[in-house]
Formats: structure tokens, sequence, C-alpha cells
């Protein structure tokens, strides 16, 4: 039966970005209004004599989210959120959103409600407009798409390739805290599904939490450049960990980067979980994803600007290609800076197919 | 335990629009940029002198394919024509498609490639870019979601609204045969379910099969309006079937319609194959859906225009909103014509949950 004999290559062998590099294979823009496809936070298409930016994401229950302890509403807020973040990434202006749906006969019209409650307050709090989607059935769980659209100035748009040597590394926020929110999720998910008498132990950890839970994106940090003249040179935003997404800034840019260990913004309590985790703080806070703050560089003359900006970390540089990515350590070493990145297809599991 | 008492609403008991019209309240567009929200084939935003038109759709396995007989070429390929013909149903050109695809471990990365190759073959003949997406993995089954971006000018948007009393009723194409390719292919489905010897008889019918597997978007159609100077009053695309489809339109524009049962374009290959189905060829037409023409009306005075126009029909005239939506029987009856519809939430099974 050698006709039916396929090869089978499994979609973990490659990784996120080498499939993602595979499937792209073959495909070339050819519109003239297409600006930037594929390789950034956002496609770029042109729009008058502005740029539109267009973002998307997939959501998926047992991969991205655990209605266990995701509160719907949270959910909802979270889905906008993430994607209103890759606007963000872009120095764009987000204005408009699409939300599809599809879901199982488990969700009542009421948990809907729960979830367009958190859609709508992400749209009341960023300001952008709901315009369309898709509501459909799903034979099991719910998977949530959502498209997100903004708008920039040509003059404004930043893209991941612009840093060069002797830029200045951002971060706009503190990071590992949604990471370790998620450890205590999950922690207490074991402990309820072997002794459903027990109870949760969220340990007070508000902050922990909501950044897992409801996180927010950095409306005002676009807002802060625009108002200041300040443009980065690049930017992306931190959904995989600062390491994987500094290497995305690296590699479009054709430089290297150190971070100084000493700099990354931890806040106490991701500290004092990390060590209750067992979990070295720095590690967390270099590889843990999902903080949605801006990473971004800017030229050395922007520094004093950069000074003015609420909430901002100085934590590193850009140097030349050849040097890599590397981490100052406190204790004056130098460390290479490994990328550790997106791990959902290892979590796949399809045991009935 | 009173405070665990919450109350399940179906989400069958509303149907798909009751369902939508529900889930938008409360939401307002407020951005000087949104034309157009919730409501017609796509959402339309300002962009310089054009407007730019977005519409998206998810498409489930399980629910809108099924693998066993989805070619993934062919899912690849009508996944974006579906997003496609919204654009088309605006009277836009279609430029840029976002895809993003949740993937459980069942799927190959050669699965992938064809399912890319697909996509890839529309876009090469819809002259669109693929500019962005997402990829994950899902816990099962395939998901796709597609989001279309397009373009049309001020003067040529055609929204679901604009048809008025006179107007003549127009098809761009025969309507029914996606519905009985789909009949054909369920039924071998179920005798290879039950008897997995036997060969599947596909009884020669390619173009039922093509309509349903690998269907076609109206390109061509709204380039000819644009050449002669043609501009439809309303336009929708038949997704849901005629009789659904002809209703928004109804709806949307504050009219009523009447069809001529006669002039409905049904295929030698449909009506034979509905009979030997035991289905009337004249409700698979008004209610099988999956079609992808365009529906439309036009002023009275375009009719000369129409004529010229090559494989387009006229069904039918649009009439006051009192007259409702009718159907004149070939043997001089007058019937009301109903909306059947949306049905994916009934097939909905979610045992596992």
């Amino acid at each position: 039966m050698e006709e039916f004999k396929n090869t089978f290559t499994d979609v973990n062998e490659m990784g996120e970005f080498g499939l993602i590099d595979h499937l792209m294979e073959g495909f070339e823009c050819k519109k003239e209004s297409t600006v930037k496809g594929v390789g950034d936070d956002a496609a770029v298409i042109k729009a008058g004599d502005e740029y539109m930016v267009v973002s998307t994401d997939l959501l998926v229950e047992g991969i991205h989210f655990d209605l266990m302890y995701s509160p719907l509403k949270h959910l909802g807020y979270k889905a906008v959120v993430v994607n209103l973040s890759d606007i963000y990434a872009m120095n764009g202006r987000a204005e408009q959103i699409t939300v599809s749906i599809a879901l199982s006969s488990k969700f009542s019209v009421e948990a809907l409600d729960e979830l367009y409650a958190g859609i709508r307050e992400a749209c009341r709090i960023y300001n952008v407009d709901l315009v369309g989607g898709d509501t459909t059935s799903s034979p099991k769980g719910l998977t949530i798409s959502v498209t997100a659209i903004g708008r920039v100035s040509p003059n404004d748009i930043t893209y991941r390739s612009g840093a060069k040597k002797g830029d200045i590394l951002c971060i706009t926020g503190d990071l590992g805290a949604a990471y370790l929110g998620l450890q205590i999720l999950e922690r207490e998910k074991q402990l309820y599904m072997s002794n459903p008498g027990i109870q949760p132990d969220l340990e007070n950890q508000k902050y922990l939490l909501e950044r897992q839970l409801k996180p927010e994106a950095q409306k005002h940090s676009v807002e802060f450049f625009k108002k200041n003249g300040l443009k980065p040179t690049a930017m992306i935003d931190i959904s995989d960990g600062l390491a994987s997404d500094l290497m995305h800034i690296c590699k479009a840019s054709g430089v290297g980067a150190y971070v100084e260990e000493g700099k990354i913004p931890i806040k106490d309590e991701a500290q004092l979980m990390a060590i209750k985790f067992k979990l070295d703080p720095v590690t967390t806070a270099l590889n843990g994803g999902e903080d949605y703050e801006l990473l971004f560089t800017v030229d050395e003359k922007d520094l004093e600007k950069i000074r003015f900006m609420p909430g901002v970390y100085i934590i590193g540089e850009i140097t030349d290609e050849e040097e890599g990515l590397k981490l100052h350590t406190t204790g004056g070493n130098i460390h290479p800076l490994k990328a550790q990145g997106w791990k959902h297809f290892e979590k796949n599991e399809d045991s009935q197919n």
C-alpha cells in the first residue's frame, strides 16, 4: 500500500517560529497597499495619509486559558487587551476590534453575557469600537478570535527592526508577575483536583493574580511618546518573555543587546513568590511572558526624555550583532541570554484523534 | 446554597441573530473613523479618501467542515474565499487577509502544508496578500479564523440597507448546488461509517461537490459593476440561503420583496439530485446556503446594464415593507417566503462537558 504511506512531521519539531517561517514560504505581498506583512506585532496597510495596523490572536480554552480559574469577564477583557497591546507595540492608536467566538453548548447566554461584559469594559477603558465578528458553535470548549485595528502616521510607526548600536533598551513596567500569578492558580487547581474539599489559598496575591487574569496594555505609553515628541527606534510587546521578545528585536534589527540583571524591574511580591516556588526571580522575569509591557529602544540623544517617562525602566543597551544577547549579572559576570519562549505546542494533548 | 444558583439560558433559544443582537446591547461605536459596525457583511472604517471594509469568520472542525471528506487544500481555499465574498458583498476590492489557526497534535506539518497550499492558491487567484495571523495549538481539532480586508470608495460602497420599492432583484449565479454537494458527501460518509469496505459513490457530481468543497467568490461581478458604472442599491452574499439573506436586505432596507419561483436559477444536476434526495429543488435553492453568489438590487433605470452582465439572473422585485417576502409560484400562487437560515447551534454536541 505504498500510495497511502504519508510522512508525518510533528509540528513540535519546528517550534512556533520555525513553523510560521515554513508556512509563509511561497507567500509574497504584491498589493501596493500592503506596507508590511507577517513578521512584526501587526500588519501595516496604507490608509490615505496614515497607516492602518492590524493584529489578530486566537485564544483557545485548555491552551491559553482555564475556565476553572479564569472568570469569563476577565477573560473577555484580557482577550481584547492582548490584541490592543500589539497595536501599541507599533506605536499606534487602537480604534476598532472584531471579536469572533466559537462555543460549545455548555455555555449559557448568561456565561456569554459575562464574557461580553469584559469585552465591553475593555472597549470602554481603551476607547475602541467593537465593529464585527462571528458567533458560532463548537463541538467542545470556547475559542475567541480577536482582531484589533489601529492607526499610526508613517512618521510615528515603530517596527521591531529599527534598533541600532548604542540605543537604550527600556521597558514600561515590571516583569514576571503574570507568570507567578499563573503558578499560584495552577497550584491551587491541582490541590483542588486532588481534594475538592480544600479551600483555595490565593495568599492575598492580588497583584500577581491580576497581572495574569486581567492584564493592561500600554496605551498611555504610546500617548506619552506622542506628547513628548519621542519615537522609539524599535518596539515589541512582552508576550513570550523579555528574552524571547528582545531576540525578535535583535533579529529584525540585525543587532545584539545586553540586559543588566540588576536593572530588570521585579516587584517585591514577585521576588518573594518566585522564591516560594523555588524559581529564580530573574529567570521568571526573563522568560515568564504575558506581561504586556512594551520593550523598546531609543536613541541615546533621547535619554533625558525617557527619564521623564513615568514607570519606565532602562534595562540595557543595543550592541553589535556579533555580541549576541547577553545578561550582565549583578555579580559582574556576562552570560548569554537564552530565549525559552513559546511552549504551547508541548501542552497539546489530542488523545482522541 | 442560594448564592450558587445560576440561571442557564440555552443559546439555541435565541438563534444566531437573536444572540448577536443580545450580545451587542450596550456596545456603541464612538470613534470618528468607524463608519459602520456590526450589521452588514463587513465593518466599514475610514481610510483617507476611501473606506476600508473588514470581515471575519471562524471555521470550526465538526461544525463547518468535516475532514472525512473535505481535502485540507480545498478547506484552506474555501476559508479564504468565504471571507472575500463578504468584501465583494460591500462592492469592495479585497486586498489583504490574516489567517489564524488552532490545531491539535493529530495534524502534521504535511497536513498544514496542504491547508496553506489552498490558502496560497486563493491568494493568487483573488490577488490578495496574506499579511498576518496566529498559529497555536488546540486540545482537539482544527479551527481557522480568517479576517479579510478590502477597500471601496465611499461612492461605490453598497450596504444591505439601500434597496427601495421597484428595484430589480438579481443573483449572480445558480443556487442550491453547494447544499446538494454536502448531502452527497454526508450520505457517503454515513454509508462508509456503517460499512468501511464500501466504495464511496460520488456519482460523478463534480459540479455539486465543487460548489460545496471549493466555492468561488464574485470578484468579477464587482469588477463588472465598476467597469459599467453600475451601483447596486443593496447587496449581500448568499451564505445562509436566498430566503434568509433576502430577509436581511428587506429588514435593513425596510422593504418587502417577491421572488419569482420560475426565475430562480437551478442547474439541471441540482434539480435531478434534489429529486433523488426527495427534496424540493426550489426549497433547496431558497434555503441551502453556502452558494456565495451575490444577491443584489438595482434601480429600474439600470435594467439595460444588468442585461449585459454575464451570468446574472433577474429573480424578482422589491416591494413595500407591508408586502413582506413573497414567492410567486410558477402555478400562479403567492406564498410567504420563510427564512430557515442558520442552524449551527443545533448541531452542537458537547457531551463531555
